[in-house]
């Protein structure tokens, strides 16, 4: 989780793994982006918001690749409401299998999870194999897809690029696709454990927490790879950004107009730069993460496993 | 960790767990303060200060109840360094015989790792108690005191003010002095996993990493209590707090004075009252922690316990 | 976990904490034992016995204190089967509620997971714990009890007799009962997983997984105590001692009569004599333990929570 | 841990990972084995055995691939004894370096903890792991190899084969030598958690505990491959076995020959034949192990990841 500010402010914006968030701070006032094919929708409270990438335009806005990104919004997410989680975790298992099906619906999945158990918010795609079914093994054939999991660790434990420890082992076991799960950075602290992000493309350089990420695509291991993830925490840095928007308004607000100008005068890029004076150095591998992250994580991967059990187990 | 924005502002002040951080805030140029007196020295590149709050001027101007706390500094407690560690482990156990000594030195010491296992920043006490040599079940009294341990867990986990499980512990086991281990919540992000407090005081509602922190002191245990504690994670709020300082400073720098104004020229209370607008409800109970958190908090609770080990076990 | 022969072999019987077995070890052809009333019932494949020791013969005869011991079968609480071990819980729940109602219906309930969370067959207690819910420490009261839960660890980890820290406990926080999960030890590998046995007679020296036990009885702790566990270990003695047994039915059934005298013509007394020759003191202290403990103590965790859950919670 | 007593009983003769005890039950009486060179030596108390299987002849007598088998006894393992821990992982670091030297003295080195981190007994890998000083991403070289380490979990974790996650990850990062740490099945309770066992011929189907183990050696690998063990548990149909001799023993003491004839005249074969109808299906896939398995597993984790450091890391 050593993140430098230069990656949190990356091309000149405040980073973030969501898509979502991403194309919020692009788009004109309407929010059109070119390039970039928005739909969105409301079930059982569920807010799933679907933003496909599908040309350069769209990737240099949103500074996501090519693609398709969908997101589950659901505060109840933070409750222990078993119905409620229950109907995500259905959900989710719906657009796991939409995504399956566009990479040629494999009978075999190599589940990953990324990140690191022994660190809370990191420890997501970790706990989510605990209560994975793993069927890989298994001699008779059940119904849908046959399932293997791996927790492959961080580069400190292991001494190796995660990426390579994957690629060694699809190389060797050959599965049909890999979904890879990962504990998210997002933009805004209110996203946090509320937004699950579900996508095509697999996992880039840079996202997720902390450093130990690496290129997971179907360019990179051969095979198609899903991305399925859920923020855990925002970048110190982002926070600090964030108040300079604040102050600003605020003064506006109270009338101080000529005072404010020190910081409303300044364009996105002269924040950044302010920014990262301000935070550099010490800011720059910090993480803003809530205090029941324990409880958070723990609920979340009760979710998701039990998404991806309904996706490939039936 | 729900700590609100009242709390993280306690008194006009950000607050802070370490009376080292509370005593800079306080004093005039030339850090005096009245009712607090400071010794410090350096030994094998760990910075030892003693900061003993006199009287109630004292406790006025850092907040914090009378009596002695002492801070060891050592930047190396972040490497892996066995002999560097031992040394530190060796220079603590000093201090934690000196306040059993100045406790009456009790022949038995219960040992209890206030904390959360499960998130990590707040896990050290437990993570403490791990390592600790046990004795107070064994037959053939050996050197030093007779140690119990207990990890009473956090209220979420256990129902109970963590408070009176010790106290009905301690009423019924009748240890000489209890040793209360915590993780601390500091104000600068620079002091995270490098200083360790010991202190006479006991443990004081709202301190710490989290709110789950109740009374566990002299007056409600009826044995003398000893804190020991390093701080893991930061109050966000404290974080955006520091943004307006630096804000100001750098405009300042930048000779933008007039403009400045705005920023400059609110005193210390209107820049709270700003942050606490800032960040309320948001950013509340967020918390700032390093990305390598696990790794600190296990290096710190073998030096924890070492220390401990030192002083109570010959 | 260091029972020692004698132990194993309390009163010249093989020990077991299932009265369900003692009584298979006493009474006459048709099973009938003075001072114990049995009754036996099966329901959607879940057999329940219900063992009642009524007087001072009862005792003597199955070595277990005069109360009611129901223990529930279920071969299907071994498959990863959510609808079977729903069903389980729910019938768990059944009478957990049956002997709440004989404590007199309490309003607060303490939930104790006795063991060691480090040792797979001993930490079904403080697994347990890791799933109930609590609700001692919430403003609104919700329906059922008020919950509160405590893992105290074991003797080795805490240096004090695990009574005395409940006993602290409960006399400051004062629950109307208390409910004591703990792993127990069988006389037969074949109950090992598959026997959940509810008692009204709380936690007696001796029994459960591990020397670590003392009483936790409505005389001790001045509440009613009901005991909840599930055998995940039998003694290594035991085991030596069944081939004795099978040893003269094979040679029996080998016609080989005469030659195998020497193990027939032993009685019983004579058997336990030689098997603590032929095990001491090589055997005391060791366990026989399925394979697979860890799932089955993860499966049953979730079973017994769910059941405790459900009558607790609803 | 599912091992039948086919492999219980691998070519009539009771299971054993230890050279050490396969060749107590090979030899004459004076113990010589051809094609089998045995040298020992007793240091700081530590017994150090060498077993070298030179030809097929030996590998016939002890069941063990030609290699050389060095075994470290030394009972103070089971206390804690820093010096006597800290001898005893210097000595092991003095073979570990033999070993690699015969392998070529690699640069580079991938440790590999087998085994369950949920299954007490069968955690020794993956706890070695959490010890282990990785430097394999470490840009600046230190003394010593560089080092990277993996826990692939087991088949029902991961649906995969382990030797083929490993094969994979050998392809894709080609490290110069492997070293397997995994827990053992002893022949006999006295070598639990005393013996540590090195070898040059790698892992081999159906040793460790569990039967979660596949060939990891170096024609599977293709470079050398070291393992590293430590008995954790025994076959429950060994005790049985046992039973068996100690009970014909016992009667010829007796004076009673005729009688125990039963028992006595028969040859090995009958004895494992009977042994199996004995404890088939019932003890087939049960374990005998400690008590207090988790203080040893723990220690011997420390003391094995401490030999291993100071092999690898100066």
């Amino acid at each position: 989780m050593e993140k430098t500010a230069r990656e949190v402010f990356a091309r000149g914006k405040v980073y973030t793994d969501l898509a979502l968030e991403a194309r919020e701070s692009a788009g004109d006032e309407a929010g059109r982006i070119p390039g970039v094919k928005i739909r969105e929708k409301e079930k059982k409270g569920i807010r799933v918001t679907s933003v496909e990438v599908t040309d350069k335009r769209g990737e240099e806005a949103i500074g996501k690749p090519a693609g398709l990104y969908v997101t589950l919004e659901a505060g109840r997410l933070r409750e222990k409401d078993p119905k409620g989680n229950r109907a995500v975790a259905e959900e989710l298992s719906f657009y796991i299998r939409e995504l399956l099906k566009a990479a040629g619906s494999p009978d075999s999945v190599l589940v990953v999870g990324l990140g690191n158990h022994e660190v809370t918010p990191d420890s997501l795609g970790p706990r989510v194999l605990d209560n994975l079914k793993i069927s890989g093994h298994l001699k008779e054939k059940g119904p849908g897809a046959s399932v293997s999991g791996i927790v492959p660790g961080v580069m400190a434990q292991t001494g190796m690029e995660t990426a390579r420890i994957i690629h060694g082992i699809v190389k060797e076991t050959r599965p049909g696709a890999v979904l890879a799960i990962d504990a998210l950075a997002a933009r805004s602290v209110s996203r946090l454990g509320t937004a699950i992000q579900l996508s095509s493309t697999g996992i880039r350089p840079g996202s997720g927490v902390g450093n130990h990420r690496h290129s997971l695509t179907e360019e990179s291991l051969g095979v198609p790879v899903i991305a399925l993830g859920v923020p855990t925490v925002v970048a110190a840095a982002a926070i600090v950004y964030d108040t300079l928007d604040s102050l600003a308004e605020l003064l506006k607000a109270a009338g101080a107009d000529g005072q404010a100008g020190a910081v409303e005068c300044m364009g996105p890029e002269e924040r950044y730069q302010m920014v990262r004076e301000l935070i550099e150095p010490r800011l720059g591998p910090m993480y803003v993460t809530p205090g029941n992250i324990d409880e958070q994580v723990k609920l979340l991967s009760f979710v998701l496993s039990e998404g991806i059990n309904l996706a490939l187990s039936e």
